[in-house]
């Protein structure tokens, strides 16, 4: 939070199409690499910027730092930090942080604790503080009465998908950009209907797929499989809704 | 900001693209024009939902209570209030409050009480508390280094247009989209470079040109001529990506 909004140094880490990345992705892994090692050193650990550690343990913490950088240069608010655990590569919970909207969302995909499997806003600061409040996502009846979202056209990662974007938008009610992993908190909370993104890393996709699904959402790939082998993802409130996209993109390849 | 993500009742005054308008955005700007007639009842007030008042007085209030109502309603913080002040049509100050995410930028275009012509970010609360940040565009050489951004593929108005908008994506380094009002705030910043829209009215125009202008970029309509007349705008930054996106977008209809 410090350097955002502030004129920084960004390093370009893609091949084909600018990626950026900054001292503020590395540092934020670090701090939570730092707590895993501590807390529960036997657990793995898979971070977008420092890699693998302790590759063949069954639980594996999945985090990406910054989930969307290119927000986080460019001033906008809705980059997030995210945070999953994984037990044998299924996912056990998800966090979606956004600190610049002050907005924290968790996704119990079994009971923990004193908490309920289900997803919760959590507001307040600090242990003693801090209150969960339950979350769902919201029914919808069908594709033109929806509101859905993507990162961004530029990030759909072939014509045929970017094709099937477009009649997705020409038969829904609104469309948003920009949302990056802040998309799927919107969804668990009942604010849009549908986020389909595709080309993501796990890091990507872990903790939002744990919000979602324990929020009452649907998440697959556009063949119904699973997102976090395919790095494609139609996640909708409304099973009516996330049946309306997949038909729409299941050839898109 | 109460009724903020949460679900609420909201109109579609469209007439042909899905257009909403919730019960905030009616009530935030009541409470400002309250405000003016209070203290400036000779002022003319031209409001996005409430009209006109005192169209022939030469001080004119222009008011867009909720810049991003699709923004605001689907639970994206980057819906802005937009408070402009003209004097015979032309811009004396804008004001871009983003009170989702904690920012809000001045544009002067004349000296005001202690305060020198420039843009501001207003930091901290009542008046005692408030200081005044400088704020200046920064500098870019060329738009394959820019950031641009517009509020949505889907509102640019035309063929041509888009089509334009699409090879200034594929000249420049990063695009970002659903800004609303929030972009030209990051323009005055200097944590973007372009934003390129159309078809937007004078209540969506007059605060952004005050404050760009301020801050020291340059806002056109595609032809260089007034964006209040076309509601066309091209605001940068420097004039060399203010250059380029106008060879872009000359001929674009």
């Amino acid at each position: 939070m410090p350097r955002f909004g502030q004129p920084q140094p960004v390093s370009d880490k893609g091949l084909l199409a600018f990626d950026p990345v900054t001292e503020a992705d590395r540092r934020a892994e670090q701090a939570m690499r730092r707590v895993l090692a501590r807390e529960v050193p036997e657990h793995g650990i898979h971070g977008e910027e420092h890699g693998l550690h302790l590759a063949s343990a069954p639980y594996r913490w999945v985090l990406d730092p910054i989930d969307g950088t290119r927000a986080y240069i460019s001033g906008f608010p809705t980059w997030v930090t995210l945070i999953a655990l994984l037990f044998e590569g299924e996912p056990l919970l998800g966090l979606i942080d956004a600190p610049a909207v002050g907005v924290t969302v968790l996704g119990l995909v079994c009971d923990a604790g004193a908490h309920r499997a289900g997803a919760y806003r959590i507001e307040g600061r600090g242990i003693e503080g801090r209150a969960f409040r339950p979350l769902a996502t919201r029914p919808c009846p069908s594709l033109d009465r929806a509101t859905l979202a993507t990162t961004g056209p530029e990030l759909l990662p072939s014509p045929a998908i970017l094709k099937a974007w477009w009649r997705a938008c020409a038969r829904s009610r609104l469309q948003r950009y920009g949302g990056d992993g802040f998309a799927y908190a919107l969804l668990a909370r009942g604010l849009i209907d549908g986020v389909v993104e595709a080309g993501l890393k796990p890091y990507d996709l872990a903790a939002p797929l744990a919000v979602v699904r324990a929020a009452g959402g649907l998440a697959t790939s556009f063949d119904g499989g699973d997102p976090l082998q395919s790095g494609q993802v139609i996640a909708a409130g409304d099973p009516r809704v996330h049946a309306a996209l997949r038909l729409l993109f299941a050839s898109a390849r």
